[in-house]
This record gives structure tokens, C-alpha cells and sequence, in this order.
């Protein structure tokens, strides 16, 4: 990286705002000094307070952004565009359209962030809404899944698309010919429905590294770099993952608290219980790509603290850096006809 | 239980064939001395053979009744219905029809299983193709989800019957006035695509106890007793968990055996780390219920070995001693009008 990107921040977002954002922010300023420059967007006094508590103060490469609104977490998409043009959320994704910053990452309603990038840096042709899509561990490292959001429904043309959007992201992340899987509910040809028999036929006759279809456990034991669905399917996936992850975890704490004997083995075994804890931290693969914009735009989780939103930060400078949309924008064009992408 | 209750078990299904299913129905009868009979169903000198290893014998309570052919695993639902008509599979759901089985259990190709369930038995009118209902642990007990098959792409209409399903066989597993959740990428009501919209529609007018949208993660919460969604979202989202298990059980195990210390924790850990497997076996929720049939069907997992097996059997021995075909049929006719039933 010898550039240096500006990658704005919605500092008001998420359930914690600037008191996660503002530490991540002078965290991964201080890990990229030099070669990122961040933009704090939110109510000035609430995000200097906050910089000043960490020790921080305003200089060139950490400037603070006013907004006077904030987008509420529970608020409709079509109400935060309208009625919050001066919000947080809103003026992070202006400054990229400005060409002020290189990238913008909000931990605020998805919704509405999906609906104001959408509205203010408009899609790349051929793609109606972004797809969302994170990055997951599983055995031997981690996958791309998309879309995991709005786009429910879809046909095989769009899975296509997330296909090639999600293997230019994936290969910017430094996966060589990436492996696409296909989401389906077996792996043998007969299943699954229409669209998704039609997309396979479509990865199949593409350049793409297509391997087939992968079920939801087979994606876990990393079959794949990218895995392919539909919104629908791709949130409920991953959130039943996290569901899970969850239940066990409360299992594995009441395992170790039942009884003295078993408070003893639990203190004896904490390292461990710490290493595991560490390589399953949610936090490390937090920041969610919108991918499809002519822009760079990060989600990240609702609830995340000061290192998971360091993590999106993260993730923007690497967009940012690769120029993912401008990948993105090529490959689409070298796959389809002008005509393809019109419609 | 005060009538006795027979049940055909397709002693060739599964990876482990008569290995598992004998020696799992020689502890069911055990347990259930006097008020259950069961058929092995398979190739006699087979069945016997095991019988005689593990100490059992024929009896009136435990009869072998030959069936010359095995369903492949990989055998195309189509051909094993049309080829394999002595199969164990066959066979097994044969006597069901006739009258001399009360249920038949299989660990066999799912598909296969289906088509010959749907084909000899029939489906209650109004259900064209059976759901597939298992039970899924979660915070404070356990769920029943459903379609996890091979109805994919489902209309409004099917969602709602599937409900309905879930809710007789969640009232004849113990629990009064189900909570019905419909799975969903978010809680709110503007979100989902259009069967979803259209099913919690149907759900709000019925005299369910329709609790509203839930996601992944709720339902692993314990928020509802019934979670309904199409075939294809349920079967991504099980695998998915499975997967996620999977991964951490061997993160957990890796962790524990990473140098002297971390095996020495373990073994101090050992007793807990047991009973948290104990906790999570899979093994104890083994047994789907083929629901919308005239007959009662139970899929065993394919890799169960004996103790999963077993409680496939007491799926089965529970559905056919509540008559939950039965139940089905009546909440469906009670529910809707013969026209919408015939449709």
C-alpha cells in the first residue's frame, strides 16, 4: 500500500457509536500511520469528547465530519432516506460519492444503509441492489458467502452475479481462482430449485472456478472460497450459525460452572478455553461488503465493539485499496454483453 | 401407553445397515417390553446373524420379515421406486399400508424414502409432498422445524399447512399450544419475500399460536416450539448448524490436545467436556417425521449407529400411539374447507 486512502466513518452507528468507533479509528491509525487517513462523521461534540478520552486529538489524518442526525437502528430504510439526509450514515456514504473519501463504514440499520448507498452511489450495471457479503470461518480458514440480505427471490442470472462479484472479492483478499460453490440442499444435480439448476448451468459454461454445489455443513469444513445463495437463505443461514455457536458456548460455561469439581477443571483449563475463544471471535471476521456499488461501502455488526469495528475498518482500506468496484465493474463487463447488463 | 404398537424397521438402511438397527430394536423392546412388536425388514440370513451376535432371538415381539432388495444411497428416488420394490425401504412402508405395521422407520435414502412413502401410502389431502420435521435443540429445550426437505419454492398456502403439521406433532410430543414462529431474515413485518408476507397473513388469521417472524439465531434461543419455512432454507440452515458444530468440536478438541498443558487441562476437563457431549449428542434427537402422510414415517439419520437409532424407533413408537397422521388429517379438515383442500 503506498497510497494513502481516506475511509469515512460513521461514528453515531451501531448500538455503541463513537465509543466503539473512535477507539477503533485511532487503533487502526495508529497500525496504518501514514497510509490511512479516517474521516469521524457525527455530532462534533459527542466524537471529539470521545477522541479526548482516548487520548486522541484532530489532525490531518483523523479529521471529524459533522452530521447533525443519527439513523435509528429500528427505522424504516424508506423514512432514514428521506428524512435523515443529514445523518451520520448519510454523509459517510456522500463523502465517498464526493470522491472525498475512499470508502465508507457504518455499523448502523442495514437496511437503511443498503438504501442510501444504493440511492446516492447507484449500482454498477447489471446489478439492482448490492449483495451482502462476509467472511466466515470454517476448517483451514475462512469463506465469502453472499448475498446474506435483501436480495431474496432471485434469479439465476443475479446468483450468477453474486458469483462473479463474490470471486473478485475473494481473489482481492488473495485467494488465486477462487473455488464457487453453489448453496443448494444436496450435492447431487437433480436438486434444488429452478433458479438455482439454472444458475449451476450458468457457472458451468463461465471461466469461473465453479466447483458445484455445497450443502451448509460441507461449506464449514471449507470446500469452497465463495458460497453463493440467495438473501433469504444466506441470512437465515448465517444467523442459525451464530444461533448455534451461541448454545453451545452457553453449554460450554454451565459445563464448567455446575459444581466445584467442575469450577476447578474450568479455572485449570482456562488458557485453553481462551485460545478457543479467540479463534472463534466473531469479531475478527466482522465487517459485511456491500458489494455491487460504484463505491466502497462496509456494514459492520450492529453490536460491535472496538476491535470488531477496527475489523470493518479494515476491510475498507482493503477494498479501497484493490479498488474492488472497479474489478467488479470489469469482470461484469468482460462476462456479459452490453446488452446483458441493461437488463 | 396400554395398546401395543408394531413397528417395520428397514433393518438394510443407513451406513450401518443391520449393525445398528438390530441391536438398537433389541433395547427398544427392552425398554418397551410388552407394549411394542417390531419387524426387521431385510435379508434374513443378515438380520439373523446379528440377532444371534447380539444375543437376541425371534420372538412374537421381534419378527424378521424377508425383503430380498437394498436401496442404494445414492440411488435416484425414480429408480429405487421403480427397480426396488422388495427392498427392506419398500417392504417396511408396504406394511404400514397394509396395516401391519402402526410406523416403519429407515435410516435409507431420504429421497427414495419419500417418493415410496408418497407413492404407497398417499399424502392427506390438501399436502402434496411430505414435510420433513425434526427436532433441534436450542436454549431451555428443544424446537420442531420443518420443511427441511424437498419442498422447495413453497407457496403461501404450504407454509401455513406445514404449521399446521408442526402443531400436532409439537402437541403430541407434550407441549400445549405450540408457539409458531416462520422463519424469516428479520423481524419486522415490511421484511421477507412474498410467500413469507403472505403466509404470517394466514398464520395471524388462524387460530394458531402464531408468535410472528423468527430468525436463525431466535429460534436456537428457544423462542418458539415450531419453526416453519420452505424445504430449502430449512435444509441450509440444519446443515449449516451441523457444520458450525462440527467446526467447533474440533477447534475444542484441537485446543485441547495443543501441547502437554493444554492435554493436561483436558484431562482434568474430561468429565465436563463428557458431559457437554452428552449435552449436544445428535444422537438423541435422531428420528424426522415425514409429515403429511397417511401413515406414520420416520427418517433415521444415515450415519446413526445404535443408540440414534433407537430414538428414531421412539419417533416412531410416540407418532404412531398419538395416531399423529390422524390428528393431521382432522386440524387439516377443521382448519380448511374441503374446496381449499382439494386444491
Amino acid at each position: 500500500m503506498s497510497q494513502c486512502f481516506t475511509i469515512a466513518l460513521d461514528a453515531m452507528g451501531g448500538d455503541h457509536g463513537p465509543a466503539a468507533v473512535v477507539p477503533a479509528a485511532l487503533r487502526a491509525l495508529n497500525r496504518h500511520s501514514g497510509l490511512v487517513h479516517l474521516i469521524l462523521v457525527g455530532r462534533p461534540e459527542m466524537v471529539r469528547e470521545e477522541l479526548h478520552r482516548h487520548g486522541g486529538q484532530e489532525c490531518e489524518a483523523l479529521r471529524i465530519h459533522s452530521a447533525s442526525q443519527v439513523v435509528d437502528m429500528a427505522e424504516l430504510p424508506s423514512q432514514a432516506l428521506r428524512g435523515k439526509k443529514d445523518s451520520s450514515m448519510r454523509v459517510a456514504v456522500n463523502l465517498v460519492k464526493e470522491g472525498v473519501a475512499d470508502a465508507c463504514v457504518s455499523a448502523g440499520n442495514t437496511g437503511a444503509l443498503v438504501a442510501m448507498a444504493r440511492y446516492v452511489l447507484k449500482t454498477l450495471p447489471g446489478i439492482d441492489r448490492p449483495a451482502i457479503c462476509t467472511t466466515i470461518p470454517c476448517l483451514g480458514g475462512c469463506f465469502h458467502m453472499l448475498d446474506l440480505g435483501g436480495n431474496v427471490d432471485c434469479a439465476a442470472e443475479q446468483l450468477f452475479r453474486f458469483a462473479v462479484m463474490g470471486s473478485v472479492l475473494a481473489r482481492a483478499s488473495g485467494t488465486d481462482s477462487p473455488r464457487i460453490g453453489l448453496m443448494n440442499l444436496g450435492e447431487e444435480e437433480i436438486k434444488g430449485n429452478g433458479q438455482v439448476k439454472r444458475a449451476a448451468q450458468l457457472l458451468q459454461a463461465s471461466t469461473l472456478n465453479y466447483i458445484g454445489y455445497v450443502e451448509g455443513d460441507s461449506a464449514y469444513k471449507g470446500v469452497a472460497d465463495v458460497v453463493v445463495c440467495d438473501g433469504f437463505v444466506g441470512n437465515v443461514a448465517l444467523k442459525s450459525s451464530e444461533g448455534v455457536a451461541f448454545v453451545i458456548s452457553r453449554y460450554l460455561q454451565e459445563a464448567f460452572h455446575k459444581n466445584l469439581l467442575s469450577k476447578l477443571a474450568g479455572l485449570i483449563a482456562l488458557p485453553v478455553l481462551h485460545s478457543l475463544r479467540r479463534r472463534l471471535d466473531p469479531r475478527q471476521y466482522n465487517g459485511a461488503s456491500l458489494l455491487g456499488l460504484r463505491g466502497v461501502v462496509v456494514k459492520s455488526h450492529g453490536g460491535a465493539d472496538a476491535v470488531a469495528f477496527e475489523r470493518a475498518i479494515d476491510v475498507g482500506i482493503l477494498e479501497a485499496e484493490k479498488a474492488v468496484p472497479r474489478l467488479i465493474d470489469e469482470r461484469l463487463r468482460e462476462i456479459f454483453s452490453q446488452e446483458q447488463l441493461q437488463t
